[in-house]
């Protein structure tokens, strides 16, 4: 093709991506989305932000840190006018609204921590008198449980507060550098309450860590009460527009009614009512892992679809017979590395569909009030959690993967694909680090793995599993058995969802059945077992989303997209068999032979997906709006929207730099 | 431990793990940093810029894209003034105080890329010209050879630069929307010249892609000269104090000397002259290469030092006895995790040492005009090809793993692992994209396995081969043998460095055969084969790894400390057959049963790196100026730097920020 030709080829590049394809995206569209007419309010609400004057700004990363906080806090006041205004009322739709800024804000924890533990943590009385004020954000609450020294180790917090009986009120104090808080978002300038997680001492005696509601700021003049000392803890990789921030307690008197007191009880005589059940506060813990998974499918989705895009429309190296360029997309390592990330989306979301299944299923149990509510609660924190740290290093990674799949054009900000790593990455850390979660979900397994009912049975006839997600492990004894071999022969037999999940089946029931004897042999110490624990966690992860993506694939209705759908999920289950072809090779469970065979079903696979790739993303229904990204628009028009972000950028307003005249201009004209 | 002993802890962990170690740091000080004099010299330089009140900003991060440029270009001219002041003029040196002030600035591609294009591709009377006045920054240039629809491919570059003869002038142009000059460094708003790259018309005939000196702005107020567009790119992922830039040619008339004129030539009558030979052009390419992997020992060594530090001093979650906490250096996943970093840096800085080895070597034979110049090129060539590549993604993983592992306070800025993995990640796609570059170096292995003299030998009696590099494919054939076996027979037989060799060897071995035979099988197809390429070229640059790796350790001096490096190398073997244990089992080279053995190895040698694990990153003689992160001080008061580091955030100059009187104060007032 000429130089001339160039210009314009990357809209028809997509175009011809899409018209190769025989995926209907709007049936998968409709299935990701939950719902034709959920995802016509989801549009309708991001049209919203999009035709606002101020919510639809997209100019956030030309801001520093406190640029950045200001103007959230100027979103801020927006996106609540626009409640007002259009009456928005419905949390769903108020949830739309909010995941279109593109930003989290210093409301942020607010919304989401702050008002969710008036909810379940206040008694009645506590909720009249704060509940509505924290809805109508008349005050504006952060959730202060982490400290300078203690993170995941919540029952290390050294924050205190001694009841003093005569005047009826608690004393709150940061008695050590390391007790302050640190790292609540909204904390630093915009919250003017915070819950406050605080060991609570009587008559010296401590009662552990109960949840205290702090007033932090004049309601008048915002300035921070006396002995609180409150900040700012300074920029971050991600959230730049939040306030994450620190405080430090000196003597602060609060009411003995300012303790949470829907479950723990603190009695005007000082007595101590021990709570009766924390078994719904797990429940929510399980809520936001459930649509932090969900999350995670939407992050690793929106990467996916910008690279797509970007890999169809680009051309990059002379193909063998001269006469053209590849697409980035032809290239076999493109395919490779990115099409593994398209299946994730998909595995996430139907695992996110699942886990809420679950859960729906344990509020069920709760409201009749019979069956076994306690072990539906232990799966369910057990299997979010496992997803959780999964998903958190692998859609982080896939995220940062696709980034470099663009080469230049992913570092530009204008890409949009940093961002969104910067955003979703910190999920690493908060609501559970990866070490703990993959410790909690082993853990399950080895419990579940000895108290099934065929412990000491040899006949391998089992009674039915208690839950799906843990069925496999009735047959762990079989799964065990070095003799038991993968049936495949050739390739194709890959494609086949049973021999995938027995295959992923094995793996996990070997992994566990090994941990079980290793943590045996070292006197039940965790820690000198932990990588094991962690592959255990792994391999039951991978076996849940590869379990979810089969389900998901049945759910779409029989044709060519439901045949495409079912080759992403063989090229998911294949792929991570590759990945982590040690553990499948375990005990020869599959031979050297059929270790090469996996490989090769891979690599004949990426044509296959490749002629649905660009629909199989489309299908997401991603706006250019939302998606934000100059390379990843739709219509492929990739390099008239580079050049005209460009021309955004502020150091363009002026041909010369301000630095020019008091510094570039001297060392021209002096030099060295 | 009480609440109050905990504030004054941290150092003393550290302490404590400095006195449990056996390594003398000084001793591999001296050889990681070449030697005593060398490392003095860089300390000196280091704390001239660490004194220097304008040089020492370490507040980038609090600034946005157009903040950071200017005031980069402010450090720049007091960067010049202090070589001019204290008149520095060793090149080595002038690299140390550069290195030293944290950030790349808007005249790096100046130093890095336009003088030496001057020194390598411009003839002595052009030199004569410009180089004494670039050395002195008296006129400052760019390296414009990417395109906004060209990376990679640079015979794809589309820019024309037409000659007419009448007036002895170059004619550049940029034809279409995707020609346009797009991310050199310091193009947007610095260079006032640019080296541009572009396709050479002569009476209408195309001669290929040449380079061209341009003068872009006035000398005499930096604005543009007629015919060019000239701007900024936006902020991206790193390297935010630079200004990268594009740029648009319209008619722009340069003299015919403009032209770099060393190699190729053309004549006032318009007569194309060949360039001789662009093998010395090659040889720059080699070193900027050899350079980065010298850098990413060094980069993955400061974010290893930081996490090993913080590890120590940091403490999380019960022991088991209850009676204090677990340092989280204590944890098996993060000593799992963290080890195999350590030993990266490591193994990058002994292969670095190795490659300018390979580089001397090859500079010797080009001075005698003796011996095989081209073949000790293309080796070169291929081996920083396939370590760049090695080395790019997995520093840059390893970076923002240690991140990760060091959870929220890895998140804050002032951690500095979020900019070191910044200004690092890049180099994923500059100097070459992995998927070049591995295809590079598959090629190259391809070409000594078909070349090597022992072609249809079956004695297994072979020559000794041409160089260490590969060597071990004079011995293809029999490692390729399927019924060659690893001798491990208990887990410390992977501590057997002939052992580990072997296995790298037979691995890679395998690889390039199997390579052979698919690009056979495909018609020499290699987008057909990219897959298995990439598996060629990582096999192979591990084994080099390895290789140099082993080397290192004999260069410590017997004792203690030579074992610690030792452990290290065997953990860096040993960690990376498990990371991909389907290739060492692949033909059962290793057993199942082996496959557990090294496993149990890795793990077994945890405790024992842990030992020393400070000491061996303390042995890099990293400054807190330099690491310039508040979670890895020397003296491990982690807290008290955090705190200290919070108060200097721009949000806490005022209690109540400049948002709230306009938006907060309002929301808060009136409310939903």
């Amino acid at each position: 093709m000429s130089a001339t030709e160039l210009k314009d080829l990357a809209p028809l590049l997509l175009k011809k991506e899409r018209a190769g394809g025989d995926v209907n995206p709007v049936v998968l569209t409709n299935i990701l989305r939950e719902s034709a007419e959920k995802n016509a309010r989801r549009k309708e609400m991001t049209q919203m932000i999009e035709n606002h004057p101020v919510l639809s700004d997209r100019d956030m990363l030309y801001r520093n840190h406190t640029q950045r906080y200001n103007y959230g806090i100027k979103k801020a006041y927006h996106y609540v006018r626009l409640l007002k205004e259009k009456n928005i009322t419905d949390p769903v739709d108020q949830q739309y609204l909010y995941r279109a800024l593109g930003e989290p804000l210093g409301i942020d924890v607010h919304r989401s921590m702050f008002i969710p533990t008036l909810e379940n943590q206040a008694d009645e009385e506590q909720q009249k008198k704060w509940l509505l004020k924290a809805k109508q954000f008349k005050i504006l609450g952060a959730y202060a449980q982490t400290e300078l020294g203690h993170g995941s180790n919540v029952q290390g917090i050294e924050t205190t507060a001694h009841f003093d009986k005569a005047s009826q009120q608690f004393i709150i104090n940061s008695p050590t550098l390391t007790s302050r808080k640190w790292w609540p978002g909204g904390l630093g300038k915009t919250a003017n309450h915070a819950i406050v997680h605080a060991r609570l001492f009587l008559d010296g005696k401590d009662f552990g860590v109960q949840a205290f509601l702090v007033q932090l700021r004049s309601l008048e003049n915002h300035q921070p009460l006396p002995g609180i000392e409150v900040g700012d803890i300074g920029p971050k990789v991600g959230f730049q527009s939040v306030d994450n921030g620190y405080c430090a307690f000196h003597n602060v008197r609060i009411p003995r009614e300012n303790m949470m007191m829907r479950y723990a009880k603190v009695l005007p005589d000082g007595t101590f009512v021990e709570p009766k059940s924390d078994k719904l506060v797990y429940l929510t813990m399980v809520q936001v892992r459930a649509n932090l998974i969900h999350s995670f499918g939407l992050m690793m989705a929106s990467a996916a679809t910008i690279t797509t895009r970007f890999s169809s429309a680009r051309v990059q190296g002379r193909t063998p017979t001269g006469k053209g360029e590849f697409q980035v997309l032809d290239y076999q390592n493109q395919q490779n590395a990115l099409f593994p990330f398209i299946a994730i989306s998909y595995a996430a979301n139907f695992a996110g569909r699942w886990i809420m299944q679950l859960h729906d299923e344990a509020i069920d149990i709760i409201k009749s009030g019979k069956g076994s509510f306690g072990s539906k609660l232990a799966e369910l924190h057990a299997t979010t959690s496992g997803l959780k740290a999964w998903l958190a290093v692998n859609v982080s990674d896939g995220i940062e993967t696709c980034r470099r799949m663009c080469g230049g054009h992913g570092f530009t900000n204008s890409s949009n694909l940093g961002h969104i790593f910067a955003e979703i990455v910190g999920a690493n850390t908060f609501e559970g680090t990866f070490d703990v979660l993959v410790q909690q979900h082993a853990r399950y397994l080895l419990k579940v793995l000895v108290t099934m009912p065929f412990k000491g049975d040899t006949t391998g006839e089992l009674p039915p599993p208690e839950s799906n997600s843990t069925s496999f492990l009735a047959k762990a004894k079989q799964y065990a058995n070095p003799s038991v071999r993968c049936s495949a022969q050739k390739p194709e037999d890959f494609a086949d969802f049973k021999l995938l999940i027995e295959a992923f089946e094995t793996r996990a029931a070997r992994i566990v059945v090994r941990l079980a004897k290793q943590m045996q042999a070292t006197n039940d110490d965790s820690n000198a077992c932990m990588v094991l624990m962690t592959r255990a966690s792994t391999a039951h992860a991978e076996l849940l989303l590869l379990d979810a993506f089969v389900k998901g694939v049945a759910s779409v209705p029989a044709g060519p997209t439901q045949v495409a759908v079912a080759k992403l999920c063989a090229l998911f289950g294949s792929s991570l068999i590759v990945k982590s072809l040690g553990d499948f090779r375990e005990d020869n469970y599959l031979s050297s032979a059929q270790g090469e065979l996996v490989r090769q079903y891979t690599v004949s696979l990426l044509p296959v997906v490749r002629k649905n790739a660009v629909l199989l993303t489309d299908a997401w229904d991603f706006s250019d709006f939302e998606l934000n990204s100059t390379i990843g628009r739709y219509d492929g028009d990739i390099y008239r929207a580079l050049v005209k972000r460009a021309a955004d950028e502020p150091l363009n307003k002026t041909q010369v730099a301000e630095s020019y005249e008091k510094y570039l201009k001297p060392l021209i004209q002096s030099g060295l």
